[in-house]
């Protein structure tokens, strides 16, 4: 796997989750990097989402250090901001940085103090263990409830060199007792002001990680942040910009399908592409209305083809729209034509949506040119056992 | 069963469903009565649902007959007008009133077609049969996959006389192959205006059926109509009509609780109540947040009291508020204060949730008084076994 130049990578048990793996994570650029983030929009927000927004902002974007922890999420807690605070400033004490260079992000369990010294503790051995290879052990690291690691990368050559973007993320959906998160860390070696690089991930994010959801909850601890340290030495043109943001969201939107499909209990990947609406943000509202149709998720999961709750879905979406305009597609099957039922195998489609991806496709006929994909995963029995766990 | 004067109803057999029960209904008041109905929001409409609007508006809000199939949606078909047309005709014929004096409704499977003569040919053995004691036989055929009729009923005395309202509806979910609805139909035998009906309807359903979620998904086919005929010779006081309409909202709030006992899966009504808030709109709003939220729904399934859920899908909600101004109770005990763990014997109340019905109250200290509630179910596995089955 391509990495950015110019980044290293630690990981540790800190043993603030009770299995054995490791349970904490660094991410650190050579030299101090740009950084744009984007965080849960909950009302009610971890400590840690606090802290690292406020170091953004003082630091005007300046990033010397990622720290992750898995396991706890330092939310609703007495000790909260003291904890973020003091393993920012452990790390910041290794890296001889300052400590508003240091972002903090937790997942995992809500409503528990996270001991400070846990983290205190680790860091200089993060630090110590910092290397260009521990990438992949970085990303084992931030799972909770993730079956496996999710990690992308790209390599784009633009006029001024040669770029690499990579990324690694979380997030399966909650499980008890972990309140399980998003979390995602995209590094590039470009050269990008911090305007540029919010713009960037702003217009990425719409169509990866917002435009997916494996049960429709949000949690306190949701933040993706994307650093760029330009020890690639490229500093991209207008025009190689926007190459960039591209690969940039290639990269994100795999980070993001690699979530949907190890949602909790999932055995199939779903990807709704809603087509022919006037914006995309009408389009993005019919297909997040599918994507959250419980009904939708378990007729997948049942190979199902009843489209007849794809339609009633896309109709409570707050969309208006004239039903006989309506085409729908199971696996690019035509099941619903000019809003009425299409002649198509049964039997055959059934077959079909046994496969490992789903694909749903609405289509609007003369109303606009605009679409919007949205990813999400069958609901399956497997996912109510493991939310239902006892938590004694 | 206390049931207002003046009205009969009918049920049959008409073949639409594969099972042997009734599956058409009759109501019928004595003389023609006053009626208002909410419809469902969903951009796809049912050829009854539309028919039954375009009917209260042109006989100003006459009903002569409602006709409820279940069974069949009559949704997304080639010849779904005018089979609702024919089979209002037919109601018609028999009761000798006019056509767009008959409201249709209909629930079921969608997009396949509804054959006429099913309903056509029943109509007059339904007016044969009219009797004032078939309200719960009614009841019984508008139901698809219901495990249990839903009907409620109160009586009260106002300054003219003693009035009764009397209710009937179905309703658990969607499952598959029938398209699933809900379908509400009060009776009351007060003697009210079209205007001051409206009213009543309007003001009642946000608190009833407006506050009632089984998996979020909305039906083409929703509907509750309320019918006034005047038999009880009482025509309300402005003061009287206060009060009636409070009866009404009791015995409405009822049939949606029954709803969601009775939701596909369920095991337990919960209901979750917010408190403290500036507007009901806002209780609400973080009220459907909790109830619509598949980690919470899953918690109580596993009667897990994990108050992290509950205070993670307020925060979403998208009414902003300081989280440490939050005070969250389950079965009456104090999980979470001022946003923080309280103190909680755990497995005491976990013994709590094991009950059928589990209340979950969010209250938010110093911003105002309103409050709302929301009635939904939890969410088993036994609900993605029904809703994974196989259409084939």
């Amino acid at each position: 796997m391509k990495l950015p130049l110019g980044y290293r990578y630690a990981a540790a048990h800190a043993g603030i989750r009770s299995s054995e793996g490791d349970d904490v994570a660094l991410i650190v650029p050579d030299t101090i990097a740009q950084a744009a983030a984007v965080f849960t929009r909950n009302a009610v927000q971890a400590a840690p989402v606090r802290i690292a927004k406020r170091h953004l902002k003082s630091s005007s974007g300046k990033v010397a250090a990622v720290l992750v922890n898995a396991g706890n999420a330092n939310c609703a807690t007495r000790t909260g901001e003291r904890v973020a605070l003091a393993s920012c400033k452990a790390v910041a004490k290794a890296l001889r940085t300052r400590s508003e260079y240091v972002v903090p992000a937790s997942t995992g369990v809500i409503g528990v103090e996270l001991e400070s010294r846990r983290l205190v503790d680790i860091a200089p051995k993060l630090v110590t263990r910092l290397s260009r290879d521990a990438f992949e052990a970085a990303a084992r690291a931030i799972l909770t409830t993730d079956t496996r690691i999710k990690v992308a990368s790209e390599e784009i050559r633009l006029g001024g060199g040669t770029v690499c973007i990579a990324g690694m993320t979380k997030g399966a959906g909650m499980i008890h007792p972990k309140m399980a998160t998003t979390l995602g860390f995209v590094m590039m070696d470009a050269a990008i002001g911090p305007n540029h690089l919010r713009q960037m991930l702003s217009s990425a994010i719409d169509r990866t990680y917002c435009s997916l959801t494996v049960d429709g909850d949000m949690s306190t601890n949701d933040m993706v942040a994307v650093l760029a340290n330009g020890a690639s030495g490229v500093t991209p043109s207008t025009k190689d910009r926007r190459t960039l943001q591209e690969v940039m969201t290639c990269v994100m939107e795999s980070l993001a399908r690699q979530i949907a499909a190890d949602g909790e209990g999932a055995r199939k990947l779903i990807i709704v592409h809603a087509l022919g609406f006037k914006h995309e943000d009408e389009a993005r509202t019919v297909a997040r209305s599918v994507a959250n149709s419980l009904l939708v998720k378990t007729a997948i999961a049942g190979s199902d083809p009843n489209w007849g709750r794809i339609f009633a879905a896309a109709g409570y979406s707050g969309v208006d729209f004239d039903s006989s305009d309506v085409d729908i597609y199971l696996q690019e099957v035509l099941v619903c034509r000019h809003g009425l039922a299409a002649n198509f195998d049964e039997a055959e489609l059934k077959r079909k949506l046994d496969e490992a991806e789903v694909h749903i496709r609405i289509v609007l006929n003369g109303r606009g040119k605009s679409q919007a994909r949205f990813f999400t995963c069958d609901l399956t029995e497997e996912y109510v056992k493991i939310n239902a766990s006892y938590r004694t």
